[in-house]
């Protein structure tokens, strides 16, 4: 299968998604936006806030974020219209740019607002290049084929009770939830991958990302990442079951993972990076060679 | 193998348990408290609300929660010390009874005040001759072998924070938590599963409940059952890894049921009652015969 078959896995190209379950550190540790910043590579990174319906304070965070660290140049993307993502002057504030943060807010506004415009274009060719999209929260959503919008937290999942809508396609054949242990989310993500096992469900903590590149991701951060695997249910009440009926879903492969666990998208197989790439650090010159 | 020997399953004896997981609907259709008044045949039923720090309200609560259903004359079951425990006078207040029902709270109460003592093997001898024993939050986890105490909700399982305790083992070879969707508690059952893969995990919605009998249960209520397997885990880091650190955990199987769901037990099978038993009522026939 070549990387254009791919039917689980990051778009094909050259670049890594960073994909954050929401509330990374912003002090301290910083784990996950050290690891944006390395991938960045020293060029200008884009804090995309697009999400959120006010602009207040998401950039000004994000600059305290990677204060210290070695990136470039910080530059905020808001838009409030369609029209400004298609507007040069926009397009200009990604001049040089090797990697895009997508904030959170609404993933709705960022499909809503940017989505087949020469500013998704724009992205995408940074991606191509070899260049890191980053989201958390909602910006996590936002990287599958079919993105969550809303869903009931805390409660197993009742029929009909989810919200899903086209995403900008980042990553393939998943289906991606986050806040995910604090919240209580995993009635939702079950309730994704009952809908149809193709996708592969993955629920990442706060704090807590998958490092993409090609069909297999690195768990980095403080929480846990869930994967549930539908490939071997044996039965689903999804289609007979009446709206508000609770989910009957035998057979669901679950899998835990943290930091330093590495997952195979492609063989949905849970592993850990050889000793030889942890000790030399190959994984590093990997990534951001690739 | 014989009932004796049953490794996963209630405690041998004619007796059915009705395991809730917290917020049992007390007013409305009551499907819950209904199946409870149902099995106890119309004979004494005995509130059990030793597990609550304060005496108050939760009688009461009951004697409106069973009003108006076929149910024997509702007696308080309460102790505040061991040597009540051992009194003929509290003894008394079991004579002719069907069915103990044990409320929520605390399970380290239940457990250091009536384990081993007269109150608890008369409870036992209930359940032998065919009662039934419902328990609900703190009343569902001491069913158990072990018991959950305590653990952290909405987050994934950190190693070395989760305590255990001996609980009544009415069930064996299971582990229950309660309040389970609601409370975003699928990280603590995990890490309990991870810690011997022998114990299946339960965690029960509010609202929902597991009717056991023998080496099965089926599912009532309006929310769902989380049933983890561990058989097929092939890598957990609950032995090596530091305290503190999150959970890894690759490889567990994961059921979700819902009402009309029956699980057996002794070969972590989940399937549906057959078709003659739903329509002819035999289910309820046998539930009162065994």
């Amino acid at each position: 299968m070549t990387a254009n078959e791919r039917e689980c896995g990051a778009r094909p190209g050259r670049g890594t998604l960073v994909i954050i379950g929401g509330h990374e550190a912003k002090k301290g540790n910083r784990d996950i936006l050290r690891q944006v910043a390395r991938l960045s590579g020293g060029d200008r990174l884009v804090i995309a806030t697009v999400a959120s319906h006010t602009r207040e304070g998401y950039f000004e965070s994000y600059q305290e974020g990677f204060s210290g660290m070695d990136v470039g140049e910080l530059t905020e993307l808001y838009v409030d219209e369609r029209d400004e993502a298609t507007d040069p002057k926009t397009l200009e504030r990604l001049e040089g740019a090797s990697g895009v943060f997508f904030s959170g807010g609404d993933q709705l506004r960022i499909t809503s607002l940017i989505a087949q415009t020469p500013l998704e274009e724009r992205i995408r060719e940074i991606y191509d290049e070899g260049g890191v999209i980053a989201g958390t929260s909602a910006g996590a959503s936002v990287m599958c084929e079919t993105m969550m919008v809303t869903g009931r937290s805390e409660e197993t999942y009742r029929v009909g009770e989810l919200q899903m809508a086209p995403g900008l396609a980042f990553i393939r054949g998943v289906i991606i939830d986050q806040h995910f242990a604090e919240r209580g989310r995993m009635g939702r993500l079950l309730g994704a991958v009952a809908q149809n096992p193709r996708v592969l469900g993955i629920g990442i903590d706060e704090d807590t990302a998958i490092v993409v590149r090609g069909d297999s991701f690195d768990v980095i951060g403080s929480g846990g990442v869930y994967v549930a695997d539908g490939s071997a249910i044996t039965h689903s009440n999804v289609a007979e079951a009446r709206t508000g009926d609770t989910l009957s879903l035998h057979g669901v492969t679950l899998h835990v993972l943290s930091a330093g666990d590495r997952f195979d998208l492609q063989h949905r197989a849970p592993g850990r990076p050889s000793e030889e790439e942890e000790t030399s650090g190959t994984k590093e010159k990997v990534a951001k060679s690739t």
